[in-house]
């Protein structure tokens, strides 16, 4: 195993941080390194918010839910799905781009342009010595977190990540059997294999939180996931983005 | 700059490769990389299909728009949005979770959890010399794409991702101005700043076409752009996301 797939296998999300900013050098790392991701067609769909103000980190921590390693950490980057040079390139050249601009399929790009370029950025920080922490929270409330970063039409934040030099060196949380993630030259849908894989699985986990909680907590993953889908979350997400000028069409 | 920002800066698109296909062990660790990613609320709300059938290959070059490398490469990936195991979790705890499972959010939240993992997973292969290039033409024809995978509801393609022993050494493509993607505190909606950074760029992307073509092609990127806003591609996406049970409220 060679430094680097380490290094990706040994992603923990860190949500402490010690009282340190990233310099001006490292940001500039960082999102070069986002930068030099894939991107579908070279539509570079994406954009990134570097949050300084410790005020607007306040504000922000506040709307994702009261996470306090979204204030307190060496930086804080808000990801997001963006289309409006694109419009803007559009008006410039005196056309019409709202049936191109407002598709499904473009949302989607957007979306992954985005999240490529995220994932640099992730491993780019931790190759540093770095810790990082996706912050989907950040979608709780995206009406106020445009207000307060002044995101124009065709944007999207999609989520933040808060980096900065770890406080803290999490257990790592075992993933899916891989024969349930990865199937081979087609779906693999034989139910009673795939449910005595969760079974496994849900063992698997419940042992892990027993044993970081001395015994008191047991979860199993499926457990997990049922109280998750039975609280459906941030239903205003369709209207939202419709509103913002995407997947509308 | 370290191995990894280094590896991460230097990524290109490979679009031609050896014949020689990657072993089960590469293709192993490649899935694990993947896996090691970050996922929203540890849904892991993804699914990967290692294609190895010849004809299906193929097949899949087919429909994604006629590239030879689609089947000609050392392993090909797809990689799938699923909340497919979730339907099922919820059908065994007697739950109806449409609502979550059918929110733009949850399609928003498998979106990206797939497309950290493929970023994962290219970045893994490119540290083991490997090249990759994503493939968003699958798209084209995703309900054929379906049917040859045998993909049930609640997963969507999202793109491919064909990896192997890299048969060339393209040029790397210089990416936006940093300033254009990356704002500080709030996002810069100084359109005159806009459109000439775009201006700059435009002039730095055309002087590589030329340079590559001895001059025959001196494209900018904002005419490549108008051009492609100009043709709305995959206005289907929208209806079949939604019959495979997603982005429907």
């Amino acid at each position: 195993m060679n430094k680097m797939i380490e290094l990706i296998q040994n992603h923990r999300s860190i949500r402490k941080f010690e009282d340190k900013l990233l310099s001006d050098e490292q940001i500039k790392t960082i999102v070069e390194s986002a930068q030099a991701a894939s991107t579908s067609s070279f539509v570079q769909a994406y954009s990134i918010i570097g949050v300084k103000d410790k005020q607007k980190k306040e504000r922000l921590a506040e709307l994702a839910g009261g996470q306090a390693y979204v204030a307190e950490n060496g930086h804080f980057f808000v990801f997001c799905a963006d289309l409006y040079r694109h419009q803007l390139i559009a008006e410039n050249y005196s056309q019409d781009a709202s049936e191109a601009l407002e598709s499904t399929e473009k949302f989607m790009v957007a979306i992954i342009d985005a999240t490529l370029a995220a994932q640099n950025a992730v491993l780019a920080a931790e190759s540093m010595g770095l810790g990082a922490v996706y912050i989907g929270g950040l979608r709780n409330q995206l009406t106020e977190v445009c207000e307060l970063l002044k995101i124009p039409p065709y944007v999207i934040p999609l989520f933040g990540v808060a980096v900065g030099y770890p406080a803290q060196q999490p257990d790592k949380k075992q993933r899916l059997p891989l024969q349930h993630i990865y199937h081979e030259d087609e779906y693999n849908q034989d139910k009673v294999a795939y449910y005595q894989q969760l079974n496994d699985y849900d063992e698997e986990i419940s042992a892990y939180y027993q044993k970081r909680t001395n015994g008191k907590r047991k979860d199993t993953w499926t457990g997990q996931m049922a109280g998750l889908l039975a609280k459906p979350a941030r239903m205003y997400m369709k209207k939202f983005v419709e509103q913002q000028g995407f997947n509308k069409r």
